[in-house]
């Protein structure tokens, strides 16, 4: 199964090599394919007709001499974000809703050509990092299917990861971009909050969401980027951009001390993140040690802190009316949410300007940080046996990035035996997406291994997607 | 009575012409005198032998050479900011505490060589615009002692009208530095959210407190705002100042439109609203009519919004187990904010969001904003008998600046009948500070009237001050 490039087939839709109709065709049978393996991936997919008629529409505008820049390029999207016409759910039936309009992220990416193909499960409520919490079923990691996908944006990691679509959007609010990325050997940026429009969205904690994307290779995360970097009036949210403070060929990263981070005896992991430090080193980057335990103070406030109340906030009257249609592991945090008073908010708000302050003088020593994406990962089975607190170790290295309104890139790193995959992550201060896909790019062509392991394609057994449907 | 001017006194304090222990003499004199009056100004003061003392050592730091900016300058200090070695109450001795360090503005007010001569009255914990939420006395106008002097730095307002000192710091939450500035004649800033420290100071709503100063003149203000205006690396609250969006000689002003103007009966204020509009337009500024309700419905969000929680947050367990020590209106407002939940209170801050968006579209027509500082004013008497809906009142044109993040700058435009002040409010987006402040000298240089009705000198009787003092 050829991976796909988004650079490549906008390219070669656009010179006339093929044909947005071709494209759509060709996905469809890939994704015909992959419903034997695990059809979980999709919430709602679209239909032969409408998705043909879709790509019969991008090839009348190209014909009419539109140039697109994602001409012809397959796309999923996470099934928290609005596309006009098809049902939101959330991952949670009793919440849907069908949307009269499109998010200003798709419609932008519709507009550059971008073909649609359909909805992707998710961590219900994209709270998770795992890829379990759904009724939809869990997805399973692409290369192994005994683990974790990574979550909450599960579906449209695996839908990149097993050549379906050649990127799709998940959301981010302490990692449900990333770590799913680091999972399935792909990449996944988060932006910096407030660059790509979040309207339309359904908020996990409103104040932290990013809209996000996984694609195969850096570039192509960097023309996503060149088509969402917008400012969206109608969203209170959104920032204009401010000036990148690019890096040179020369920059310094900071690693954390030896003994601040933990891998759970993932030994691949952590031989995968030491040799990824080693390759920044050649391309010039200035290695510095730095204290992450500022870090790792502020990642625990999110499910420790009132943010849990955002969460609540988002879903309204539904946790009071309907609790039984929310998965329990969400419905946990919603309901810690509701326990939550404004005297303690404006406590954790107070301490996180504090925390903003230390991030702030951080960035005085180093570019980037360069932490792994995660400490390791679990198998489906010891996920579901202990859900909370492996959970919460997955988010260990990403928690703390939304919170401090820092933006990311996860890169793939290695592979573990399992044929999992292993990643880094780059991080920078606000507005810093294009340094951080600057230097991910050279970390790439030089060091990057696009070998992939081969996809888990035997048919899937169903008893894991009955463990996880929720009651 | 002479009036002080910060200019003037440092100048001739550092040219020879006085020293400041003859400053200091002048100022006990003064203060002596008063007391007759209304010696509810002060919580604590200090006494001669200490001042002079102070006052000694700014002397000998001018005769070793040191060039001091605030050279023998008398200033007061609100007793919710931090000065070493003297209580702060917050005017509720329940709370009171002896800090080791001065606040930072306290401290660079002295290195630039002011003389400190007390701790001012207040409505306890900020928390009021009136002057009369003390158990210290209510603090009455210094022009007619039958009305309130404005909160809640009451007693910093009044010091500097009645020329006890030559300026005073206040806080500023939603008005408290503005108000009693219009009300005894004075120039009031508030400046930009953490442009200056707020380190050492009682909050009120953490996240909206400024400190704040009264003056007798706008270049007065603007040196304190020279000494003050500086980057905090300790308080997280803290802004480096950014590049002041200065105006021209040409300017563009927005008014409200005229049924969005409330005066409560009080023709006296209208006619001099609409007179000061007048005499910016002589000035070269171009008047634009704006819809303020967004601004007033943004307004109306922080005593039913959960910014309350904020207030309860700042006095910790004192609520809880001593809640007779506190004023029954301040104690009001605090209890509502335990009632504020989590998912509330991130409700508001989406809501808040949108108003910003509003108000940064609304800055896009007009560089500032001129609204009258309040509708009107009232008598102690009116006030005890209605306390919270006329305390509101006195908020309608300055609760949003904060909560906003917006500068402003509150001066003199005229007189009552009974001898009060009227004002106006320039009002500017964040770090418009220096660009308010040199409209505000022009608009002073040309119309100001530096003639004040006569002080209201009677000695005190003791009715007023006991009704206010709660149980």
């Amino acid at each position: 199964m050829t991976i796909f490039s988004v650079n490549d087939i906008a390219e070669r839709v656009r010179s006339g090599g093929t044909t947005a109709v071709e494209i759509a065709r060709d996905v469809l049978e890939r994704c015909r394919k992959y419903d034997a393996v695990q059809k979980q991936v999709w919430i709602l997919r679209l239909d032969e007709e409408s998705l043909c008629a879709q790509a019969a529409r991008i090839d009348s505008r190209i014909k009419a001499g539109e140039v697109l820049p994602l001409a012809g390029v397959p796309f999923a999207v996470k099934d928290n974000i609005d596309v006009a016409g098809l049902e939101t759910t959330a991952a949670c039936p009793a919440f849907a809703y069908t949307p009269e309009v499109s998010a200003p992220v798709v419609e932008r990416l519709q507009e550059a050509g971008a073909l649609l193909v359909g909805k992707t499960n998710l961590d219900q409520f994209a709270t998770g990092l795992v890829g379990v919490r759904s009724p939809y079923g869990a997805v399973q990691n692409a290369f192994n299917r005994e683990y974790v996908s990574g979550g909450s944006s599960s579906g449209s990691a695996v839908a990149v990861a097993a050549g379906l679509v050649a990127f799709a959007l998940g959301t981010d609010t302490a990692g449900s971009g990333r770590v799913p990325a680091a999972f399935n050997h792909l990449i996944g940026l988060k932006p910096t909050k407030g660059r790509w429009s979040t309207r339309g969205v359904v908020p996990a904690c409103r104040s932290l969401d990013c809209v996000s994307v996984f694609t195969n290779d850096v570039r192509d995360a960097g023309l996503v980027d060149d088509c969402l970097n917008w400012f969206d009036e109608k969203d209170p949210f959104s920032r204009p951009a401010a000036g990148s403070p690019g890096t040179g060929a020369e920059f310094s990263f900071g690693v954390a001390r030896d003994e601040q981070l933990q891998w759970f005896g993932d030994q691949a992991s952590r031989q995968a993140y030491e040799k990824a430090v080693g390759h920044l080193e050649m391309l010039g980057g200035k290695k510095v040690t730095v204290d992450i335990s500022p870090l790792s103070d502020c990642a625990a406030m999110l499910y420790r802190g009132p943010w849990v109340a955002e969460r609540a906030a988002a879903v309204g009257d539904l946790l009071k009316n309907n609790p039984g249609a929310i998965h329990p592991a969400v419905r946990g945090a919603m309901r810690d949410g509701q326990g939550v008073n404004g005297v303690d908010t404006f406590n954790a708000l107070y301490r996180l300007k504090e925390f903003e302050r230390m991030a702030g003088n951080m960035w005085k020593g180093m570019d980037i940080l360069v932490l792994p994406t995660t400490p390791t990962i679990y198998r489906i089975s010891e996920l579901l046996a202990e859900p909370e607190v492996l959970n919460a170790n997955l988010g260990l290295y990403t928690n703390f990035v939304n919170l401090l309104d820092m933006s990311a890139i996860a890169l793939p790193s290695g592979q573990r035996e399992n044929g999992t995959g292993t990643g880094i992550s780059l991080i920078g201060p606000a507005h810093m997406d294009r340094g951080l896909l600057e230097i991910a790019a050279r970390f790439e062509t030089q060091f990057g291994d696009m070998t992939r392991p081969p996809l888990d394609l035997e048919s899937s057994g169903d008893t894991v997607v009955q463990l996880a449907v929720c009651g």
